[in-house]
């Protein structure tokens, strides 16, 4: 089977998940964690070489603050958890706001940790905007993600189809599959049937 | 009905039309052209107010000469064939290329023609490294699309679920709605299932 290199992955959903559940809206992201370990691991032993992760954007921190808050901590977790993996690891977005969490800091240069191995890339307080220095129509000079690489196949928990602002140049081939379910119901399964369904596309890059 | 503003159409499937007709893959754009008119007038009709093809790419020129002939062929017929309506016109590419049709030159400023109306952006040899101004990791300093508004609605024929480097910047928040039967097969209804989905999804412009 025709495997992606890297996956780009916008797990979404968990504020419609915990509402369903009878819980706050802030309530589902603590629940998101579990799930991106599940798939981490599932993506280590197909051998992915790559994943980069939406976790928040700046557009996301004009959310009430218990929830800004919620999923800052999330997301905090998720990279200190991954940390103690065999990962090579990069946290990228605007540092220079209030809503950058400190404690992300030292993973925003692409470290090697335990053996190394899959390079994951964590967004985190990210914008396209801020990702393309846009300034008044004028952009540049340099993309600020351009460590990142080509994503071969984004995969969206929560059933919108839309990019919502993820890696605009890393995306401009990818193809695109979409999971009803929400992100906290992350099953196996999901990713199983994108990989499928992936395989079965051509790969023209445009062409 | 909440309509789309702006919508941007990937009119992709002409080449497998054609092979399932029995003609070679070249003799597709031609039937391309009239589907094309269809949406402009039912686009119009319903007060869209912008509308942005994909004519074709920097990489679509990199096909045998005989299909590169064809599609650009159809595109320079369908550009003047919208210059004799009612719309205001931009033609989107990059002009200092043997790729990109001399008939076409007067048209990569923005007129109004006939009684002006809906802006209507057409890609002829576009490529978004060409929009970026990329250059050895380098972007800008101007986004070479910026006459280009934000895109609320991408409607691609022909299956593919993936943007293959259309408009990048404008389709950062865009919904995505893909339709499996391929472009010169084109039906109202197409557009009409598109529009009643698109009513339903919600805006939230990443926040």
């Amino acid at each position: 089977m025709r495997l992606p290199k890297h996956i780009g992955i916008i797990p979404d959903g968990n504020r419609r998940w915990a509402v369903n559940q009878g819980m706050g809206k802030a309530d589902g992201y603590e629940h998101g964690i579990s799930p991106g370990m599940s798939l981490f691991y599932m993506c280590k032993e197909l051998g992915i070489e790559e994943m980069s992760f939406y976790g928040f954007t700046v557009d996301n921190t004009k959310r009430p603050s218990q929830q800004r808050q919620a999923f800052t901590k999330a997301c905090v977790e998720a990279v200190e958890t991954l940390a103690k993996e065999d990962a090579s690891l990069l946290v990228l977005g605007n540092t220079r706001s209030a809503m950058f969490p400190q404690e992300l800091l030292p993973y925003t240069e692409r470290h090697n940790f335990g053996k190394g191995g899959m390079r994951i890339n964590f967004l985190v307080n990210y914008s396209w905007e801020w990702d393309f220095g846009l300034k008044e129509g004028h952009i540049g000079p340099m993309l600020k993600s351009r460590e990142v690489s080509r994503i071969d196949l984004v995969i969206r928990w929560g059933g919108r189809r839309r990019l919502s602002g993820f890696l605009p140049v890393q995306s401009v081939y990818s193809d695109f599959y979409v999971v009803d379910d929400y992100w906290p119901d992350f099953k196996r399964q999901h990713v199983t049937d994108a990989l499928a369904w992936y395989s079965r596309q051509d790969v023209t890059l445009g062409g």
